[in-house]
């Protein structure tokens, strides 16, 4: 679905951006004939403060609720928890969601949009943008296979217009920890697909990985560079925010696995902790990452 | 534990309640003669923007970190996902914590200290606590029985200042849906324990499940009540924030089910998943309330 009302009908942009999130979970459910209130878990979280964007749009869908925070990092915390619900029996169907909106998290992490703020060539776009992923216990095309839980990691980045830079460490982290985990080597998925690395993130964990003899260069896909055109549209080094990789990953990356063209891909959103607060302390940007494997049944 | 520095030996409320977290979830690991490393997965969330309180705390700890953010119900949340991890055989040894800091909630939700705002009666006082609680496959005394994962309830409380009338419907609404879906009266349990409901949102919780016919007078047992000596301490409502309920249950509550003077509780923290962005553009208090049932084994 593309939208062109950036306030989605609503009077401000987090109402917005709630609105959108809304809308989202109500065109996953109907694409397989439910309703939200026929799961039994929606996990859902956002960047904005509180979780508002999930909590104002979930609050009408009748739905246990359970709240996560993993900034956009998100849509793989929830995929992973919301898997593990279906996977034992706690939940018959299971959903996860998410969603960013530029407006609103300039206003929030950096400055509001009115100051006409300059942006430097590391920034990233946070995405207005949207997914939202339903899960059941029947037998479908697509299964997730397996799960990496990240672990914090923080190289000392202190600059918010350098996010990924931040997150890139904790991503090849996660990675290597998931390939030797399951004793896998890089080219056994199609894509290893990264948040919102950006231009300069996807380099730096390219680098690092090959550091420890793991080469991703070849099948590393990130959402943050390929949500938008970056020739032609001025979102310096890519696109970020939760809607970002969950977005490419429902809207992009899922049909092209139902369709035989992928078959197995590792999804490793990527989050930047930051807290504006905390960084005025003098704190740092700590990163995480969680991957995912999906792959065709 | 307890601790008479408000700052913990940090420069900062916020720093001083990360440090809080740390020390609580490196007591709980020594306690069962682990370190946090040795968990494959720690579930964590706080008050704070970002939750920056678990972040910068389990940082430090080596292990894989789910970022949760339910409000003043955090610690049933993270109990919740817990225990369906170690249930489910998705990790071995598990753990969930959370922490709240009055000094910090002020700021962030309310007014900063040295405003020196008068409080109504019916406002709460955030605890300067924290929890965590270690799950484990091995046999143990205690065992999470059954849990219930709650809906969003917003009744259109929008006073900042009464927290506890904003969760109350939501802990009735869990409550009743707890004991309907597993068929059980009130008095199965020794306690039915709310997180942060203080003086106003009990009686209201009560009047509320009494008028569908479900008495927990009896056996209603709310940590808000608790933590305080009401008539001494001037806090007004009650205690609140994800520490209130987390160390009354930690504290306080384990080690009577330890003793067997409990045979069964039902632990159903409750949070106010208020924004004070969202506040400012209009927008209501949304409550959640989550059910955990402990018992001796």
């Amino acid at each position: 679905m593309i939208e062109t009302d950036e306030y989605f009908g609503q009077k401000s942009f987090e109402a917005g951006e709630s609105e959108m999130l809304k809308r989202t979970v109500n065109l996953a459910f109907s694409k397989c004939g439910k309703v939200p209130s026929d799961a039994d878990v929606l996990f859902s979280g956002d960047l904005l403060n509180q979780c508002v964007s999930s909590i104002y749009a979930i609050r009408d869908l009748n739905v246990p609720y359970i709240g996560i925070y993993g900034a956009c990092s998100t849509m793989a915390e929830g995929l992973m928890l919301s898997s593990m619900a279906v996977a034992s029996g706690f939940a018959h169907l299971s959903a996860n969601s998410t969603s960013s909106h530029f407006c609103c998290a300039e206003r929030q992490f950096r400055f509001p949009l009115e100051y006409g703020s300059q942006r430097p060539p590391t920034a990233q776009w946070t995405s207005t943008a949207s997914g939202c992923i339903v899960l059941s216990n029947e037998k479908t095309a697509l299964k997730i296979t397996s799960a990496t839980v990240g672990k914090i990691v923080d190289k000392d980045i202190k600059d918010a217009a350098n996010m990924g830079s931040a997150m890139a460490p904790a991503f090849a982290d996660t990675v290597k920890m998931h390939l030797t985990d399951l004793s896998l080597t890089p080219d056994y998925y199609d894509l290893i697909i990264s948040g919102d690395l950006g231009t300069l993130g996807s380099a730096l964990s390219d680098e690092l990985l090959l550091r420890d003899g793991i080469d991703i260069r070849n099948n590393h896909f990130d959402c943050g560079c390929e949500i938008y055109d970056l020739e032609k549209q001025d979102v310096h080094a890519g696109g970020s925010g939760c809607g970002c990789s969950a977005s490419v990953l429902c809207g992009y990356i899922l049909p092209k696995l139902e369709s035989g063209e992928l078959k197995r891909v590792l999804f490793g959103a990527t989050g930047a902790l930051m807290s504006p607060e905390l960084s005025k302390q003098g704190e740092s940007i700590p990163g995480i990452s969680h991957a995912v494997a999906i792959e065709r049944a």
